[in-house]
This record gives structure tokens, sequence and C-alpha cells, in this order.
């Protein structure tokens, strides 16, 4: 009964078979291996962009923060969600890797810029004097942090505000099969085809051990990446087991299926929630449930074994209601998400 | 027969066995859990140092750069051999994790630095004046580039000459399981007790599928190196993943036991060399083999699927001797060595 | 009747003059020369410093990001006014220099950081896990980008929240003149007897040609600047030119003189606007006015040659008030105040 | 009678009276005055590079360093000289801006970097794998460290090789007057017409108080370059007076009559030198004499208040020869040269 993050469960047995059926003999290193050529076409193919350029990590933080890098100057303005990993959870890697490009935080409901909020602070990055920096990169996450979802028009309408500019879109996709599953939807949809420039498609929290691609859409954003990922240490001489994971993922649909698994399950939760009473402080669209309990409900819940964190700034005052956050995934149980609500009804 | 590299090879079974040991339920993310726990104490065991500091990251490239990063300032002076992974092979990451830090060439035979050398280098750098950056850092690479070792008494008397004038010193040990072998000593002797600072300790090229302890003998080192190694995204989010596979090799001594396999190799492949009318480029002390072979038995080798490194700058003219690096992993197989050996006889 | 800001303004005749003055003959290059140490002194005395370690560079850009860099890791926090100079006009530059801390901005009336707001985003910081970065800077700057001034018992009180939690403190003195002048204290009272760790202590607007005193309270916060500041390209080979920029304005206390002055003209400026029907947008304590005039007015001194900026995010619709920032310089002629209160009269 | 060198001596009064005479007056800041357009123009004319980007900035390293960091990308590949300045002297300026590119010091006769040196190592660094890090740029001194001159057919030999293979060239010219001067040719030779992509033209020590323009002839290369600049710190915000030094020396080619004045005294010291038994340790082209001296010769004019430095690795045993080196600037004495000569004679 653990809702503390989908990066608590382990690895989707057919995964760790990947390992294993890959590791007997010698292989090229550092990516020279067919295992790398198979994953990165799986995911030409799934994202429906023959030219692109696929490469893998072992972390969302060095996919993200590589990606910032090679579409920001160190000069340059990275606009995102006030709430985006890469802003809150990263630990300034973004900044690290461009060596000082500055994050500008914009509002949002439940973890979505707005075309009207996005338009303005460019504008504004636009006129300024280089004081301000240069406008870089505009960073979508898809599935947010608030588990909700950027639909395509939604996605494309926000690159067009971008490429109007001259800004690049990446989108932080640690989540992005739970965008794709909350949809029901193509990944091109939210990808290639709404002009996203390049995408982090997570691995880790869907069932692999590590591993993250790292999708350029222009190969001409790709330029020199190599280079990038190689002096940061994100290159693994043995990298088929880097590969492996993902392409046991694109393989029979693994990747959405586990998502849709994983969303259901929020569903589930959501939905219990409200029967029992509780509100949810955002709507559930993809693996995440953000949700306000009674204190009762949450102190028997926590008595009984459910591991999740709470949601809010500060402390709750004995009796106050709470707010929580529950992630599900590949890895949740039905019966986990029975007692759960049975533990709050 | 695939002598290129240690990293051509796979996965130990017995590493790979832990990883789907280690695999079931939830475990805290980024560290916190039992196996990453486990495994840094069998570290600090191995190393008799039970003071010590350890961290896993997945690459020797991230290793190597972040405690250049975390001993060194961006003016700093670096000093390694001429032949250093950290100066040749890592496409200047330890510069870039370092934000500048100067890497100091030196000459020495046979891979290693000699007292004499370092103590001028270290002597005229002191002098220097700003323009020059300041002394930082001292790194030894053992095994080193040429298949050598620094014994005991080598690393001390290195560390003092760095100690005595205010540096620190780094030993880049991806292949410190075959040092240790070749010596038959303690990990100890060639690191705590010679004062060495610390430690890259490969899992990699020795049977894990990419993991590196990273270990600061004296913890006032690691100040702050938590937080390094996740701005540089080498944090996993399921890190037990990362320990189980250090942890693996660290039970029963098996790294110890397939360095001695590798070493057993390439100790086999010079003697054979030398017997079939060859020249040693270098002494073999660990798991490599540089040696000189007529151009006949380099030809009858590769056209037989001998796969291996040419270790000279330039392409040898027709019928010219050749110089090739052999190397020998834990996945060597005796019968690999035997046909090598016969082809080029 | 330029009010655009204080560096429109040129160089002070007895700044001009000091500079032919060291002219003559050969001097010891990169800060080795009697000009440099007397300048040290002169600030050490001013600051009732006598343990100070004070350097020169020709910026307030190279200075603050210097000194941000000096005292925070790449994965630092640095708390500072959202209006900070640091944070809005650098240009990321504390980010380049520190290679990726985080600049987190807080808010505050007037652009001055209050005890309760920066308490508890310290405590946030520092409650935060490895995603947040580590607690490193507190950066205040006096006189405020708002032409308000902390006194001494406000910046002792932040000072010390910051040290309680073990922060380091730094003040952005581009206008510290102005400070101490408008608060008619003792330079030593807003910084080394408030436990301020670096000042940056600002000359170029106060009447230099392009010189700042950097200045370590604490000789331990010095460690390694020198060379930080060399590989930055801020030391100067000719620094006596540098140093006696920041002499001249030392001796006599011609600082003080120049900061009254332009102090003098902001006040009369201000009654002015009151009288003359406008209003202030912040109290006015050093050497600039925020005002809101009626549109009338505003185009009646742009006609007659009034140079300023607007002070607010959108242009003004016709007919509608507008509020500006008016900054006053050691250069700003008594005739130049009077002609522009007529104008808007 | 000071040979150290050339930064040493004080301003020429011609600049210091420019620094004087755009003094009076409200200019805009950051660049945004008159004297900037016109320095910036009268660069493009002395270069005959109509199109050129012209920047300044105070110091040689802030030029070469923010040089190097738009022309290579952190993994990047620099050539040098190993006597050159950026590599030697600059505490890893280049290595700080570009955030880790790797220098590559070539030897050389007298400091100067060979066509077949050069095609070599970069024909070795193309070929190489991810582990080398990727050509970007090859950087000559002109004159060089060792006071001797590339004409214009040997820069353009240099500058087709770099260019075939996708390098550009940048050119430190901290002594690039002394170049011309020293060759008799135009400054356009030895930059645009020979394929220099970007030049480091040094004011300081021709004369300046602390100014040096950069110049890129090609646009593009100059794109971003006002933010980079900026978040260096290396942007006035008065800057006419930056600019205003450089104008001096480019009106009425006062900049080439400086750097004749000082190649003369150092013809004049080179001839002497041989004439009274010395040797010359490279041949003198420029503002600087290397030579070696008898003991007593060298002790005598030590005694007798000469000022230089020593040009040799190890200090000199009792009564063996001294090599020195002896730089001469805009503001060498003839009679100080004749005393020295007198001295040593």
């Amino acid at each position: 009964m653990n809702f503390a993050s989908d990066n608590v469960h382990g690895i989707h047995p057919k995964v760790l078979k990947a390992l294993a059926d890959c590791n007997d003999g010698a292989m090229g290193s550092y990516g020279a291996d067919p295992i790398t050529a198979r994953a990165e076409e799986a995911y030409r193919e799934i994202l429906d962009a023959p030219e692109a350029v696929v490469r893998f990590v072992a972390t969302g933080t060095g996919a993200n923060a590589l990606v910032c890098a090679q579409l920001s100057p160190s000069f340059g303005r990275i606009y995102c969600h006030d709430s985006a990993h890469i802003h809150r959870d990263e630990c300034a890697a973004p900044e690290f890797y461009s060596h000082g490009a500055k994050l500008v935080p914009l509002p949002g409901a439940f973890g979505k810029l707005t075309p009207e909020t996005l338009a303005d602070a460019i504008r504004f990055g636009k006129a300024g004097s280089l004081n301000d920096g240069r406008n870089a990169l505009v960073s979508l996450t898809n599935a947010t942090e608030w588990g909700t979802v950027y639909d395509a028009s939604e996605v494309a309408a926000l690159s067009a505000i971008a490429h109007e500019a001259g800004l690049t879109v990446h989108m932080d996709g640690a989540r992005f099969a739970n965008a794709v599953a909350g949809l029901d939807c193509c990944a091109a949809d939210l990808t290639s085809r709404a002009s996203v420039d390049a995408l982090c498609f997570g691995g880790t929290k869907n069932g692999a051990m590590g591993a993250e691609a790292v999708v350029f859409f222009n190969p001409a954003h790709a330029e020199g990446f190599d280079y990038r990922r190689k002096q940061a240490g994100h290159v693994w001489s043995k990298q088929r087991f880097l590969a492996a994971q993902m392409l046991a993922l694109a393989e029979g649909g693994l990747w959405l299926d586990l998502a849709r698994h994983a969303n259901d399950a929020a569903t589930r939760l959501g939905q219990g929630i409200l029967k029992a009473g509780g509100t949810l402080a955002a709507p559930v669209q993809a693996n995440e449930v953000f949700a306000t309990l009674p204190a009762i409900a949450h102190e028997r819940a926590k008595s009984h074994g459910a591991a999740y964190h709470l949601w809010q700034e500060k402390p709750p005052l004995p009796g106050e209601d709470v707010t929580i956050r529950l992630v599900t995934s590949w890895a949740t149980r039905d019966e986990d998400v029975s007692r759960f609500l049975s533990l709050i009804a």
C-alpha cells in the first residue's frame, strides 16, 4: 500500500528479463551494440518520427538537464511552470548543465501553463535588455506535477507561441506514458505533431530500472549532443543494458499497458475518495491523486501502513483536514487500492 | 575471443541475480533503501575504513569527474599521468564538472607517475603566480592505463608528496580490483593506509552492469557531495539496483575472484606472446597486455575473429610489426586465450 | 536633466585627476603596486575592519557574481529580494559564476526583505531534501532597488537569521554610499558590526569610472578568491588605475559627500513631487525617487528633455497617470532638479 | 629601466586625455553612447572589415576567454601553442568560460605553430572517438609569447588547415600592434584577409589603461556574444571610458606609432646584446627580447636597477649564464635602452 511515488517500486518482470536476455557474449561498448540500435528505432516508431535522434540515459534529471543545456545557452531564459520538476526538484541541474540559464517559473492552475501567461512572459523577456537574458526554451511537463495532462491541442498552442518567438520546446515526459494513456491518443500527437522539439520519454517511473529516452525530433537540435552526454558521464560503457530496458517497454506496447494500469488505479482512488467524502485538489488525469481527507481518515490510513506524502506547505494542526498526494504505478495492486479506500471510508 | 576491452562483456550471473533478488516490493527511493546501506557498509569493510563515506554512481567518468570537482576548485591544478583516462578519454568531464580545473599531464614509464616528476611539477605549480592556478589534486590510476600497478609503497610515496604540498589524492580505480589482485595485497594497503583521499572503486569493468563506488576516506572531503551528485543527475531514484550490483561484487570476495580470473588470463596471454616470439610493451601486472606482434600473426588472429585494438599512433605499414592492446575480463574464457595464442604462434 | 540612472554620468573630477596622478613611471602589475595597497587599507579603515580582505573589480555585476560564487557552491540556494539586481538585472551572472546556484526571490515591501519572510524561506530550504539544493547565502541590497535603506538593526536582524541557519550574508552595495549617507551612520554599522560577511562597495555609480571594492570581513571567506577573480578575467594588469579610483573616493570622505549630494537632490525631487500633487511609490531614503505623476506633467517633462524611465509593467494609456523612476547622482545639478519640478508643477 | 613587462607602464597621455575629453555630460550607459559607436567603427576601418562586430572589454584574459567560449562548446578542443597565454597564464580562464573545453598545447620553435604540427593534431582529434572531445578552435598568438610574429602567409596557411577541418580561428592579439608594426603590413593582412575569425586586439599593453577590442569578422560568430559578455560582468555601465581608450589609440594611427616605438627599442636591445657578446634565444620581431647573458652582465644590470624576468625553468647556478626576457613598450625611453646596454657591455 505504497503510494509515496512511482519510483519506490521495482522493475517490471519483462524489463528484468530483457537484461538477462541480452547478457550473453561480447558487444560493442558505448552504444555500438545492436540492442541500442533497435531501441532507438523503436522509439522513432512509437513517436512516428523517422528522422528523430534518440539517446538513452539512466536518470530523468540527467535527461532533462542535458536537454536544457543543449537548447539554451548559459544566458538563456527557460520558461516552465512553477511546479516543474526542473525548477523544484532537480537541485538546479538545468542551471548547472547550462552554466547559468535562468529558469522563469510561471503560474497556472493544476500544474499547467496557459497560452496567455506564457505569451506574456515571453513578450516581456523578448522586450528586455541584456539584463534579462535571452529567450531560449519553453519546458512543458506532461503529465504535469499535479497529475493533469496537456492534450494535443494544448501542447500545439503552447508550442506555437514558443516557436513564433524563436524559442524551442522541451517536454519533460517522466510520466509521458501516463499522459498518452490518460488521453488515449498517439504519442506523436503530443510531441512531433504538436511541434515539440525535444522529449524526455520516461522509463524509470514506468517499470524500468533506470532508463529514459532523450528524443530530438529535429536532428539539427541534436548536434554535438553525443559529446555533451559523454562529458557529463551519462554514457554507459555497457549500454546495451540501458537500451534493453527501453526496448522491453517499447515491445508490444508494454509502456502503454503499464501506464494504463497505473492510471486506472489512480482513477479508482480518486473516485473512491470522492465517495468517501474527500475532495480532489486537482483532476485525476494520469497516475497521481491530490486529495483532501479528514484527519481521521488520514490517521487511520497511516496507522495501517499506507505510505504517501502530505502535500501542503505546513504540517496540519490536530483534527484539521490534510491534503495528500497518492501516486500509483505499474506495480500498484488492486487490493492496495481497495484497502486504502476502505481505510478512509 | 574479444579482447577489445573489459567493458564489451556483460554482467556476471551473480550480479544479474542480485538485481532480481532485490526487486520485490516498495523501497525508499534515492538511496533510502536497505540495499544501499548494506552496500556502503560492505565497501567500508573491504577498505578497512569505518569512517569512509561511500556513494554509488553508474559510470566511471561520472565517478571520476564528480570527485575531481569535489576536490578541486575551478582554478585548481590536477596532476595526472599523461595517459590518464581523466585526461585522455573522458571528453573533458573533469574540466566540465570542476568548471575549468587544469589537468596537468605528466610523463612516466608504463603509465606510472614517479615521485620525482610529481614533486617537480607540484613545486613549479606552487611557486607559480595566479596565472598558473592553484595546486589542488593528484590523480593516480591503479591499475594504470598500461596495465601496470602502483604497489602500496609507491602510492604512499606519491601521496606523501601531494599531502606535504597541500594537495589531496584521488585514485581512479576503474580497474582497482585488478590492481589488488595483481599485487595480492589488501585493498586498504593501496588506499586508506597509503593516504589516498578518494577512490573510485570500479565495478563495471569487473562484472557489474554499470556501477562504481565513490569513496571518501575522510568524511570532511565528502561535504556537500550528495548535492553535487544529485545536481549532476547521477542519483538513481531506484537506487537499490545500483547498490545491489556493488553489493553482489563485495559478497564473498567476488570482486577479487573476478579480477584474479582476468589477471590470470592476461598473464597467460603475456607469457604465450613471449613464447611465440612477440614482445611486451609493458609489464603485465593486471588485466591488460600491450604487445608487439609480427604482421603475419596479427593478420591471422584478426582473420580468425580475434577482436582487440591497435595501440600505436599511426596505422602499420604492410608487413610491419604491430603493437596491440589485449584486455581480459571476468568473462574471458580459457579457450579464447588458448585459441589466440595458437593463432599467433 | 538626466535622471535615467546614476551611471549615465561621468567621472568625478577628483577621480579623474587620481588617474593622471598615478600615471607616471613603472609599477608592479596585477595589484603589486602601492596605490592598490593604500586603497585596500583605506576601505578597511572606512569599514573599521582591520582584518578584512579588500579587492577591486571594474563592474558591479562582476563584483556581485564573484562573491556569490565564492560563498555558494553550484548546488547552493541564494536568497534575495525579488527586485534584486543579482536576480533581475545581471543576465544570470551569479548563476554563471557559481555554476548553477539557485536564486530564490522573496517578496517584501519597497524592495526590502523582512525577517519573517527570510526565516520562513530558509526554514523551508533547510527542511528540504537534496531536490531543493542547500542553503548557502542571503543577499541584501543596500540601498535597495526601490531607493529605500536597511538600517543597522534591520541588517543585523537579517544577518542573525542567516547565520543561525548556517548561511553567509552578502550585501550588494552598488549604492552603499547612498545608504550610509541616507542613514547618517557609519559604514561599519551597516556591515561588519551588523555581521555582514561580504560587501560589494560600489564606486561606479558614485563618481568612479568603473570600480567596485569587494570586501570579505572574515579573511577565511576570501580563500582562493584571488584565483577566482583572475580566472574570470577581472584582474587588471595595470591595476593601479582601478585602485586609484576607489582611493580617490575614499580620501577626505569624498564618497560620502557625493552620496549626500545625490541623496539631497532625490529628497528635493520627492518633496517637490508631493507638492506638485504627485504621489511617491516608495519612501525616498537614498538617491532614487519612484513617483506617480499625471500624464500631463509627464509629457511636459519629457517634451522639455527630462530623461528618466517609466516604472510600470505596461505602457500607460493616453491620459493615465504614469509611474516613473528618477535617479540622482553626484553630478545632478540643483538647477536640473528645480527645472524638473517647475515642469511638473 | 623597467623591462619586466609592457604592462608595468602607465597610460599614454593621449589616451588619458581622451578619458577627460569624453567626461562631460550624461550619456547612454552599457555602450549606448556615441564614443562606443565611433570606436567600433574605427576598428572596422583599421581591419578593413566593414561587417565585423567589434566589442570592448577591459582585460586580455576576459577578451580571450570570452572568445574561446563563444567559438567552442564545453566539449571542444582548442589547439594552441604550448607557450600560449591562454594555456599558461590565464588561470584556466578559457576552460572556465567554455565550461571545460580542452586546450591542446602543441610544440613549435619560437612560440609558433607549424602547419604540419597543427594538421597532424587536428587529424588526430578528428579521427578520435567521443572520448577526445570535438575539434573546435585554433588559437594563434600574434605577436607570439616569444616575441616572434606570424606573417600574413603563415596565418593564412594555418587558417586554411583549421577551416578545411571545420574549426574556427582565434588570434590572441595582446601584442597585435607589435606584430603589425614588426611586419610593416596592414592589420587586415594578418586577420580578415588571412581568414582569421576572431581577433582580440590589445590596447592595454600598447598604452591604454585597460582596454581590448574583441572583433568577430563574421557577424554570425558574434551571435549572442553581447549576452555572454554581460553575464560575465565584462560590460561597463560607463562604457564610453572603455571605448575612448581604444578610440584614442586608433586615431591618427597612434596604436601603430606606439608599437613601432616599442619594437624599435627591442631591436636596439637585441642588437646591443649581440654586440656585447650575448646571444638571442629567439629572433627579435616585435617588442620582446629573449637573451642569454653572462652572469656578470646580469648581475651588473640588476644591481643598477634594471628590472626584467629570468626566463629559465630553474634558478641559475652562481657564475652560470642566464636567460632573460626584456619587454619594451610605448613608454620605454631611449636612455633606458642605452643604459642597459652599457651595463651589460
